[in-house]
């Protein structure tokens, strides 16, 4: 049995993924940071882990309760994998098995490759359509290379790396690396394009999920990558009200209530102490802790995390980072008139809401539209631009007053 | 017992019943074309059935299984009651019956006019008050003439021409109608009051229900009138989910799906395969096949067409001709703030809308307004004038943002 | 046994009231006006009552059954509590007990005054924090004095003065207020201090219930004071339509109608015939006489007067006089986005609502916003502005219309 390292990459910057400022490593879903989840069914081949974290996020890390041996560096820059490699120089030796913290697979993949006897093992996953995405150069069952963001048609083989690499020897890669220069953000692919004419590097197709955390919407992705064989539960002190209605896989943790003629319709997880008010119905979500949906709300498809306030919303295909209200009447629209795309290859999108923000009554946010952490958006507002952080945006109507000639009848009851 | 033959008219242009294109003739009730209704009773003393169409419907009307032998004839031009019958000539002999496609008469009006021995037979229906009909001279028991729109008071009886008219001949009509010249369109009015002064023409007062498709809201009278007497029907592959309740006649077609906690108060028909979500409210409506009302909706006295999508939405008093989507929180509005009158006898009265319209979340219209097909109304409008066909109508309040200034606090839970 | 004459102050102005023009005194609650609740429980020392009015609101009470003999005198003009006192002058003679019709307090707070034996009996109520009250000078079990509104730091005590005062002969009291005079509203007071230096005052310590009607939000608290030991009531011909739920001190009075999946939590009132429409919830509320709530309303901690219209509406800790309506979707706000005060010592406040009032659908009232009678607020109105009475208040937003080049496709169902 192989004595591993499983390097876990966790640091980079996120830029792309603002409105949320959360290091994605440390992305909450179902009360467990991201990595949590890439490293919840690390192989017994594995032995110890070291997790390259950044500044901002290697307290939360190291927070964690690991079930191994475990070790954080700092990246201190985001300067792309190979550096993130170099800052665990010391420990890279013996056969080590490198990840991203925020790639979700089947845990499945990781136990194939460590078990596949050769210097180097990388998996490849068949696109569909073209991507920006590393493309394996494949001879027989061996990878000979990889090339970064082929222009489409160029691609040596359909299949795009998956970060999921065995090898052998943890230092000749440090010291590939170290040899190694390149203009580009791909030295580490480059390094081991090198490593490859010297060694055998095996190939494993791969036909599992694949979610990748990198711009805001993504969220969604991974919530119902995550959601997949999630089966049903019910914490301690759960308590359901008179014709509560529970379908499919859900997963309620200790605390949660459910009022009244609410129906949940699974996959769908929902937090530590959180309240679903009367009339809700809440179909393929996760609801973080200690929230409270209030009156008649629905949530669809959607990411809330924790501390948000909702009453009487429509939130479809949306993500709320956290500490996030809404208004009664204030909606969260995600289908254009004309049914069209919102982001290629989604007509169906939400808002994306970063932290502290608060939403008035029947105010309106168009498809797609992020809002910057601790921003405030007034009543009636029709918000259809990004809104950056820290932003007031008032509804600029007005009214006319004049004087009234009317008077309002007392209605009789007749229904 | 005669052998008769039933003329029914189904031309004309029905620029009136804009913003609606379906012609008025075939506009669907219950899965079928106005028409079908009209003819759906017809007496055994008919044999044969001619229909004038309209260009336009003509294709509509000739595929319909007709339970007589029945053939159409094509109206080129909108000219009226006696180009109309014109169109027919070669056949109009015999015993005839004439009605229009899309008037709602009481069938049994059918079997007492063709069981009546006159050379001719013409109903008649006591006014509440003034309107602009065509008022009977009545001389006992016969008709001797119809004046066409009186003024107030110069009616010759309280009777108003319901075209449910037997006549003995057809041919004595027909060249009645070619020597009659008018630079009004009454010529078939006086071709008819120049017989009545050679033959008898034997009035019945008729006391049923009269119901007459002309201008768009009618289509909530002919409903209504179509309702009486519906009874409860239950199709087959219906799924009614917990805590549904139905009230009173509604007639639900083939699989048809109700989800949780709506309630359906009867008359009500639900056309095939439409789907009404959870915690909706449907009362005296008509909702077309291959719906979607989405949660938490309520459609109160109201004609929804085929293909139209709701989402939290009230549409009181309003008609939807088809392939409407409206999005959560967009209100049709059905009241005045006074209560006042919205057009000349009714105080409640929502929007008409044409086929292909989508209206954005929050958006509202107001009482009686009118919108042309394949319109888009955006977000948070309020739209307060009728909006012609292909248009695209966008609020236009703007925001305006400042810097915020505030923090929004977590807020604790205690419900 | 003391032979008392119960003094009722019921005059004054109420300015402070608007927009409610409702004379203070004669507020419903519960179907009885405020005064009825005051007098709800006097003790049996008292044998008859004064009641000193406005010349406003003088029929009103002279309508009221009294359970003991009671007379009503007009305080002319709204000059403060010496002068109402004098408009009883004649038969200000014995032992008299002098109560505010607008202030509640516990009912054996009377009791314990009227049994304390001395000349004069005055409660105080211990302040949390400095506030524009009458405070009393104290000296071991002795009042000796009442200082008007002194500067914060300079009061004589940290008790306010109740006005539930016990005099053993009125004609003192009387005499002393003829010879009183003050540039100030504090003549009664001043007199009162006098007194005190020649008779013996007790003074008792209240640490009950105290609610002043004096502000329009007022009305919140009094109704929440008044809803202390209320318990669950079912009036005759009351209709619960099933999966209604009743949780807590429910009073439902004759011919109340609730719908299904209504869920009522009390503390709760509901007046005479009032229809709660289906999926409402309504928490901590007063809703008065010939209501119809309609479908999906929130009500929460708010006082609804009689005639009221909803539907599908959120009303959070507001206060509608009487014949207001609310278009579907319109929305009361209650709650800053930066959860602040809305006024001093409140977080949670919605709208004070004069009576007349008509609020088109998705409009947005502000927090804390009054709302003058007879005024109309149009659809989609944002309002943060407090508006006078009879204003007609018009959303300007306006839209723009252009070509329309999209168009609508027609929807598969794929739930």
């Amino acid at each position: 049995m192989k004595d591993m390292t499983l390097i876990v990459l966790a640091g980079g910057e996120g830029k792309r993924f603002l409105p949320f400022t959360t290091h994605k490593a440390v992305f909450p879903f179902f009360g467990l940071p991201m990595f949590a989840h890439t490293i919840a069914d690390v192989p017994r081949e594995i032995s110890r882990m070291i997790i390259v974290t950044s500044p901002a996020n290697n307290a939360a890390i190291r927070a964690f309760a690991f079930p191994i041996p475990t070790s954080t560096v700092i990246q201190q820059e985001p300067k792309g994998m190979a550096d993130a490699l170099r800052a665990c120089r010391s420990s890279l030796n013996g056969p080590i098995l490198i990840i991203n913290a925020d790639d979700v697979i089947d845990p499945d993949l990781l136990s194939r490759v460590v078990k596949t006897d050769a210097f180097g093992v990388i998996p490849g996953w068949k696109t569909p359509k073209h991507g920006p995405f590393g493309y394996l150069s494949l001879a027989g069952d061996r990878v000979t290379g990889i090339v970064e963001k082929p222009e489409e048609g160029k691609e040596p083989s359909p299949y795009a790396n998956i970060v999921c690499h065995y090898i052998a020897d943890g230092s000749v890669l440090m010291s590939e690396l170290s040899k190694t220069k390149s203009t580009a953000d791909d030295v580490y692919e480059k390094a081991l394009s090198h490593l490859m004419a010297r060694e055998k590097f095996i190939f494993i197709p791969y036909e599992g999920r694949v979610s990748v955390l990198k711009y805001p919407w993504h969220v969604l992705d991974v919530m119902q990558t995550l959601f997949t064989g999630m089966e049903k539960y019910k914490g301690k002190n759960v308590i359901l009200k008179n014709n509560v209605v529970i379908e499919g896989p859900v997963y309620i943790e200790d605390g949660v209530k459910i009022f009244e003629n609410s129906k949940i319709v699974g996959p769908c997880y929902i937090g530590k102490n959180t309240i679903i008010g009367n009339n809700n119905i809440i179909r393929a979500a996760h609801i973080g802790a200690d929230c409270v949906t209030g009156f008649n709300t629905d949530i669809t498809r959607s990411y809330i995390g924790d501390h948000c306030w909702f009453h009487s919303n429509y939130i479809g295909d949306s993500v709320l980072e956290g500490n996030v209200s809404m208004g009664s009447g204030a909606v969260l629209a995600n289908l254009r008139l004309d049914d069209g795309e919102i982001i290629p290859g989604r007509n169906k999108l939400g808002a994306m809401i970063g932290k502290g923000v608060r939403i008035g009554v029947n105010a309106s946010v168009m498809p797609g539209v992020t809002i910057g952490k601790n921003s405030f958006i007034g009543s009636g507002v029709i918000l259809d631009k990004n809104l950056p952080e820290d932003s007031f945006c008032m509804s600029n109507p007005g009214y006319v007053v004049t004087k009234n000639k009317k008077i309002a009848p007392v209605r009789n009851i007749h229904v």
